[in-house]
């Protein structure tokens, strides 16, 4: 919401921004969904419901781009764009969901709701429309209605893979919850958006399993936040909390926040690692993750930190308590955690699992527990030897690998500095 | 069991058996689950737990080929043969669910329960093994353990494709429903069980969308038996009665069975339909499908049902009731049902929805109540004229007359001849 929008300008300042100071953007019939701020000009970039807006620095609009609304029905799949749909058609609000900035293609990237989460390519300088992929698979992300379920870490360096997480809203036979696909020059290739891995039996996505909806209907990850850092890409997510919920379709559920990390190099989905992030004050938790952001730390907050200039720090909004996701309490807490200890916490939390010690918990992706196997292995880097493996090799290790990776999680919540 | 095999045994008698009267063979240590009748010999191939074994038509065996136990964890998805797996093997039962001969290889397909339910191809003649194609996610046909939930039905004619229906345990993202696949001549081809046609939306499948699991984590279709008739295949199914059924998982759950039928001609399966067939004594009702037998009438059953030789008949066996699907009550019926009959009341139901009369119910595959759509359609045969299609033309029409066929359903069931 646009109190949110406001807090973020203010905190975070880019750079080169000439302003100092307050500064304001109302638009008057268009409620903000996300934001993307160029990191050499500080031009921002919103998208909101049927619109897509820049802005200066200074916060003044400069250009708008209409969206939606735009004639389409949820049920269509594929959309009635591509082929003729039985059911009615609707003049339907396209609300965006993902908002990135490609700065090697001068274009901004973003998806919408309609059409089951199709994308639009703009150029950053005027908001022209470069293109709208939507006659393939891949091109669909997610027909999940909700604004705030997605999240993405665009294209870093000579890079051009994207990283996208989605809520999926139970349609795990057409969209993946976690995949890093392909961002080609052409709008129009045909490999845009297509996974960037994919063979028999793997390929570089995550699907919720079709039992774990099974046993929870309501299952689903929300993506709040992407960010990469280092070797890794990170995602804020809300998961249902199937520990706490009830599997009835009728009681009431329970969220919980999770840190989700993998390699960004990892084309086959080896490394996903999860991990559970909360805070507490005054002996109130608060588990509901709203927004963050990732930033280099200032010279005197390095200081407080013991952190160097190089190292992240994560600031994140958490909502009291672990229930109403979508209505959070407006008791929040601003956390902030050094990206040093979520690693050190989760290769601790790996290791462990490695040496044999207590019990795995990834309830979603495997639906069950499983003990820890007695082996050592690395998830992030340096390639295994052979020999600590014990029978697997080559193409083997990996699935061994994988198995371990996919394993790892804990009842431990990492605990930021409110 | 082995009643039902000695039932079958007598019932049948192929055409060119050179016995009459009673033959008997009982295996000291094998549960027999599937047996199929060579047309021009009268041989008899027996599919059993750990064996496939070939009777002469007098019940002399001929040949046995053992198939298990083998080391396998149904959790090792793909299995062990292809990739290491971390969950522990265990010697498994490998429990026949589907046998076929293919006249035109020379050989049986016998499938079992083992390594996600792959199949082996066995010589007529000796049952040597002449192929297991097992490294490919088309060659998996189910997970689900259960022998009685397949059907399929074997090549015809120059014809080399396979239909197959199979129980799926709620991976509806591992295996389809109901299925066309090619049968090639060598074994090892990997071309063998792809599907018949794909592209990217549409292919010869059908899969349980993930919200009908969700919805109904119990839902499955149990396949009994599938043949072919004039232009069309059909299978004799049984299925979770999602009217019947409480969405919670405790409750008692109820069975309905249908016979479903698709133009054998058909490779995207747009003509699938289902009806449900049950059969009523002495005012009690039978629903449960427990096996079948499609059959050209003799003379005299011919004269009595005013049929022609050509026209073929259905004799199906029920169990009482809707309950109890694992373990059927003993009380059972036999009824008879003409193709023809059958056929006129799927036509009937087809023309009433298509002008646009009551409500469609396909309750699993849309999870929702469709009012008919006034239209013209023609599933089975000609292709529909463009000008009847209203504004589809091309490809689309195709859209609009997948969901009129797939939306056919009814609320009436029909009876057969007890």
């Amino acid at each position: 919401d646009p109190q949110h929008l406001l807090l973020f300008l203010l905190f975070l300042s880019p750079p080169p921004s000439p302003q100092s100071g307050r500064a304001e953007y109302r638009a008057p019939d268009a409620s903000f969904t996300h934001l993307a701020v160029h990191r050499q000009t500080g031009e921002v970039f919103v998208g909101a419901v049927n619109r897509v807006v820049k802005l200066s620095a200074a916060l003044l609009e400069l250009k708008s781009h209409v969206t939606g609304p735009v004639e389409d029905n949820a049920r269509c799949y594929p959309p009635p764009s591509v082929r003729a749909c039985a059911h009615r058609l609707e003049s339907t609000n396209n609300v965006n969901k993902l908002l990135l900035v490609d700065y090697t293609g001068s274009r901004l990237v973003a998806c919408g709701s309609i059409w089951q989460g199709v994308c639009q390519f703009l150029r950053l300088d005027d908001l022209f429309k470069l293109g709208e992929p939507h006659h393939r698979k891949e091109h669909y992300l997610s027909g999940a209605k909700e604004p705030d379920g997605m999240a993405g870490r665009g294209p870093k360096g000579g890079d051009s893979r994207l990283f996208i997480g989605a809520a999926i809203d139970g349609k795990s036979e057409y969209f993946p919850t976690l995949s890093s696909r392909k961002l080609v020059a052409d709008e129009e290739n045909n490999d845009m958006f297509s996974l960037v891995y994919q063979d028999e039996f793997v390929s570089s996505q995550i699907k919720i399993p079709s039992d774990t909806l099974s046993t929870y209907p309501a299952f689903d990850i929300y993506y709040v936040y992407g960010f990469s850092s280092r070797t890794y890409v990170y995602f804020l997510t809300l998961q249902l909390d199937t520990q706490l919920t009830q599997m009835e379709a009728g009681g009431e559920k329970f969220f919980t926040s999770k840190i989700v990390r993998m390699c960004s190099n990892d084309t086959e989905f080896y490394s996903y690692v999860e991990f559970p992030l909360g805070c507490t004050k005054d002996g109130v938790e608060y588990r509901l993750v709203q927004a963050a952001y990732r930033q280099k730390p200032g010279r005197r907050l390095a200081q407080a930190l013991g952190l160097g200039p190089d190292d992240d720090v994560l600031f994140v909004v958490f909502s009291q308590g672990q229930k109403n996701r979508s209505n959070p309490p407006r008791e929040t807490v601003l956390c902030l955690f050094t990206l040093h200890d979520i690693n050190l916490a989760m290769r601790e939390r790996i290791s462990s699992c490695y040496r044999g010690e207590g019990h795995l918990t990834l309830p979603w992706l495997l639906n069950k527990e499983l003990h820890c196997i007695h082996t050592v292995s690395h998830c992030s880097g340096s390639a295994p030897q052979g020999s600590e493996l014990g029978p697997f090799v080559g193409e083997e290790w990996r699935t061994e690998q994988k198995e371990m990776c996919l394993s790892v999680s804990c009842s431990g919540v990492i605990s930021g500095r409110g």
